[in-house]
């Protein structure tokens, strides 16, 4: 069954080339589509296309499946092509003429565009938490392993003194960067495109700044062909801040597989969170990083595969958009369970001690040793030569302690800072907002 | 020659294969090699690793380079590595000793860390007033052609009436949505790197808040090693930035393309902004329109190539990162002469009048006629269907004039209001900090 | 329930992070799997790591679960990591000790890395079976239309006569040379890593020319460590080669697009292949053609995010390698379907003629009014400005007909020498060789 | 000064925009388009467009140009826009009106795809080149380090004993892979596609066939239409085969990276070829192994750019096309020299011996010892419990020697084998063929 049957049939294969996993994918948008339509109804009986009564019994039909979807039980029926669809369905079952009239000053093109800006919002946020929740757990690390040194690498090569309470800082304070781009997702898809109806308006007296407001966006895509045109830019820019978290992550993974080699040695995980080898009886292999590794690589050509759906494509609604639903929907859910491994997994990571005791890392004071030289007065580029001459000569003796104290050094990790930047763009979001206007939606 | 050297003699096949073109990009970072430099002996004084004295004629002495700079009067010399290297070789000549001293407390790694920093908030300031520029332009033609209607596609097919006012407008807000990402990258290029040496921090008691304060910089890359994985991850971020204006400007090229085609022949040009055919004589081609689009296409890859130059390496500096530079940085003029090229284009562009008087547009109105029927009473629905008959019938009238009356419709572009979204994401610009203090570094 | 686990218990959490969704995806493996067990049943037979009869029932068993599979009727149990463990289970179940012995002289790794090239080879042959068919309705529709002419088009202007002819004949011969990378990539995946175990080879003298043999490989993946590097490897040619394909298609897709546009008209669909709109009555939206571009342009970003996978892992295997089977096995069902569906659609197409005589198309004939020019001896330049200048002047008259008699022109259209060229590829498959191998393995 | 202006000033901006970087590039184009010319003169005069002294004339100018331009002597002209124009220009110069006609029966479109071809075949020759002296390093290095034992690791995790032999052998194989894609791109490329025009044809009668011979190309781009959507297509499938080579040598590198390491020491280079550091005195750092490593994976985002340049462009030439050449163009040089670089590192390198005998890699050989037990017939899987039972007891005893002696395994490496593999790909190309059409051109 579809809406804009008129009477021709459509072939069964063309139904299912075309429909593809929409039924499925729908379903995440279920809620939103409620919410959507909750506002939308309050604001056509405002302008006087619903009657008071018709109101009331739409907004008791729509709260009453909203209540459904939350319990699990609403689903899409077999042969409805879509959430919308499914909704406007049982409407009309429910409330007869009334639910035939939601669909006026609207369109499936802005219903869609708008379930899919309150859908982002709600990811977002949970993938705010979930990235504070991991920050918090690289914060607690950090100070809890700040005076465990480790061996720090440039080139790959053994460079100089750094430690687990700089490891685990560093990459809370890349979760703050990372925050940004999350901040300007949500900005982005905290605007309203209700009442774009197809991408041109409506001839309707629509008053979009009411559904503005109940749904608690910040504002709206004021221009209607803009309104539209955010499909595809919202989900390419949603997916470019999950990418910079998903690189974060990445990295972490990278680093956390070489210090679990025995070549490094750097950490250990317990036994139940090692996998073994089929051939090899004396496996102990860190496949969650593996797995943390790859996810998040892959989730960094999301961007790309949307970019590659939208390039060239002109203004105005293509059939195309609905395949942007297909990697990205589940992408959300891919990059909250990284999020939750990786802080799971640093809260069970074993930590190493004495790593630097070994004769292999001993060059890496010949810094701290030539800055000793220059504290005494010694130009920087004289200093270099004379311990390079030891080191050559083979008679460089190490410094007795790392006496590391400017900001962000060994000794001065300045957490405390960073957990304050991080503090400053959470504040940013408005998540209080969106929730209290849910709950006048829904009471 | 390279200050690194020690004696061995490195193969000149190997030189050109590492050096590449550092030469030639980096004299786009020496303005800011010398700020920063400026930041970092006035701070080195402070913590007595330079006397007054010295730190007074290497003050005069990187005034002088950067004014020579500035008058174009400045190389990096034949067989000198990069610009650090430079700089550093003209303050040992003209100076000395003090010369020698200012590499304390630095390494080469932060010391380009800070210039890319520096050059990013340059590049960006000039991207977002050149995206203002633009924005002005099509606000400007938005309010000139408010009511020259165009007709509105989706799926390609004939749809709804739409104008130019809406066209320019609706472009001019994606502008708006792309500032927020050009205001992400400028708060993560806008922390200090600056002490944080080759990403271990340094055993000088260094007074990062310092160099912070008299660069400008907003707050700092605190953890150091966090301050190292910065490099790559900026670049990122700002490419991904630019990719979004880019992907702005694509689209509307696209457009304009097709606008361009006999077969929509909605606008045209100014002989002399079109060229010919070295075949066929009849032909003005739109090729600023299209370089434009590729331009802006080839620019959407940045953010592919960065991430794959960075992917899975781990933390700590590698040489890889240099390659950096190579795509990036002349993507910034590209950007900005698309962006000046765009508005040029926008103020000589014709737009045809009278378009949808043509028999083959007369369905866009069915839409209006449909809720036409619905104000009168009809369900939605129902309205549709008797619609849907009359066009079948082939007795579908078209309504007089288009009535639309909401936020962002046709006849309600709310120019006002995107004007003060893109002037609400300017403010959070804090360019006038940045120009007050590079003028006290500098005076 | 792990054959690896030695008394460990993994947390139900980690075994979902890491297990994913690899049960569904080894089913596609799993008659592969079978043909594998089967050859390396056979060869450790003839090194004395089996007996005769323990041989006997292990064949017996493997061709009774074959059997099962291909009609539907095996299943990964609940709590069975992968295909090579239920598979191995139901051995071991029916047969005994015997079972336990298929393992020996190989791992895991190489047994899913035989499995992959298999299946590869199966795909790709499906591939270039669906490719040839559209082929095949390419070449009898240009054939079918020679004459109806088409305005040819460059920077999206009029430019010279062109033809239906040409159109369908271009994009056949397209086909050809993306059954070059088809033809590459199958020739990659024709080589046998089965022996190589986990990437470093075996103590037992295994005969890897005997499994070569029986499997029908052209050659082998000689070295062991390399045979394991093929893992990515393989998976970014053949996506490689599907994109190349997926590329010809995403372009006829939008020249489709604009061709159903009523600015173009040059085609139109049985109204049982169009879909309407849920706002607009008069809508016959080309959605088939749009979601074979989208799907087909989506399908181009599968060889970035198999490199992003990939960059910057050491040789060896790692985890992260199991999660190139997701987006990679729907692609191949998913690039199938769109060949099949434009195929479909392209028989069904309806072609408009008379095109041409609409005034706005009369300067398609320029070029050739300069070429009678050139012919009557005039040279190329001044014939070139002669007509410009008529064009100018606006006397400019249209020559009577086309006449293009040169190899692939309209007159000419070489589709015996396309369907030549695309023969000679074809038969660089070897695909009787493998049925006759299975025949034997199976009978 | 261009060939299409008809008197309208094109403003210098415009110019600039629209040129780019042209004139640069099309320098690497030179001596192809003379040979296309060449051919294309010959031609012309068989069908009558050209007297017999005419046709003198041009060859003899023609074959001057080509020689001035082998010998350095042969610039573009400020104000002139392109190689085409300024062989062109120079003709005219010199032998008059018989260079004005040169122009009949080609565009600057099939012009330049002719020229594309001509170069791609050259480019594509000297990469096979220097793949293959790559490869015979690798081969030589193989045989020379066959007995010396490296430890092979899954998961980063000590594995299995592996080799130099193995690890040089198993890169010279995947050269062999590689090489199927640079087949691939070369057949693609080897086809004519001048006569196309425009992308539409042409009304002369001209011969085809005839400058596919003169050319030695093996086939001709028949159908016109296709030949213009060539452009982008062939440049695409060139960067996919320089992409895999690129990507063969990036993970070389990463592997050579680590194994500098002091955490792995498996490798040393002699200090000529290392780098130091600005302020560690003791690094030796593997710079040129970094930079062939970010090169190469840099190199990789190549096909993605290009696919970003062409998706859903329509087809026909659109000017966006010229962009193709900026970042292709270099890479050809960029990645011949990574391979040259490579090869020389490969012969300079310094290999560790007894690196098995530090204590870490005993569990090397638990596979052969589960194997020994197999080989003594227990089933495979007790085996396995059994060697691991004594290693969690820790009474693991370590096998005296490796025993592999299957193809491809540490005994039997196989490299004759693979050269095999290598001569057969290499004979598929067909070089002579063309370096005997260019002599016939040039005698």
């Amino acid at each position: 069954m579809k809406l804009w049957q008129k009477g021709t049939s459509v072939a069964a294969e063309i139904e299912k080339f075309t429909v593809g996993k929409d039924a499925e994918l729908d379903m995440e948008l279920a809620r939103f589509d409620v919410l959507g339509s909750l506002a939308h109804t309050r604001m056509l009986q405002s302008i006087n296309l619903l009657s008071p009564e018709e109101l009331e019994v739409l907004q008791a039909e729509l709260k009453n499946i909203y209540k459904r979807i939350e319990d699990g039980d609403f689903t899409i029926e077999e042969g409805v092509e879509d959430i919308h669809s499914q909704v406007e369905l049982e409407l009309t079952r429910s409330v007869g003429k009334a639910g035939k009239k939601i669909h006026s000053g609207r369109s499936r093109n802005d219903q869609v565009l708008v379930d899919l800006k309150l859908y982002f919002r709600h990811q977002l946020q949970e993938l705010v938490q979930d990235t504070k929740a991991l920050f918090d757990v690289l914060q607690e690390q950090s100070e809890k392993y700040k005076n465990v040194l480790l061996p720090g690498y440039t080139h790959l090569q053994i460079a100089m003194p750094s430690s687990f309470g700089l490891w685990f800082g560093a990459y809370s304070e890349g979760l703050v960067d990372d925050m940004q781009l999350l901040l300007a997702a949500y900005k982005i898809a905290d605007k309203n495109p209700l009442g774009s109806a197809a991408g041109y308006g409506s001839s309707f007296p629509l008053n979009r700044q009411m559904t503005t407001d109940l749904l608690g966006f910040e504002s709206m895509n004021y221009n209607v062909v803009y309104a539209q045109m955010g499909r595809g830019k919202s989900e390419r820019i949603v997916a470019t801040a999950m990418a910079s978290v998903a690189a974060t992550l990445a990295k972490m993974s990278m680093d956390l597989c070489l210090y679990m080699s025995q070549n490094f040695g750097f950490i250990t995980l317990p036994a139940h969170l090692t996998t073994g080898s089929s051939i090899m009886p004396h496996k102990k292999n860190p496949d969650v990083f593996e797995l943390l590794r790859g996810k998040c690589n892959k989730l960094q050509a999301l961007p790309t595969e949307i970019s590659m759906l939208l390039i060239n494509l002109p203004s105005g609604y293509h059939r195309d958009l609905q395949l942007l639903k297909e990697n990205l929907f589940p992408a959300f859910a891919e990059l909250k369970s990284c999020l939750q491994m990786m802080a799971y997994m640093m809260q069970e990571v074993q930590v190493r001690e004495h790593i630097l005791e070994d004769e292999k890392y001993k060059y890496l004071f010949s810094v701290d040793a030539v800055n000793a030289l220059v504290l005494e007065g010694m130009p920087f580029r004289d200093a270099y030569k004379a311990v390079g001459e030891s080191i050559e000569a083979g008679n460089f003796a190490t410094p007795e302690a790392v006496m590391h104290t400017h900001e962000g050094s060994i000794g001065n990790l300045c957490n405390v800072e960073i957990a304050a930047q991080m503090q400053k763009v959470l504040e940013a979001f408005n998540f209080e907002k969106v929730e209290q206007a849910y709950k006048n939606l829904l009471q």
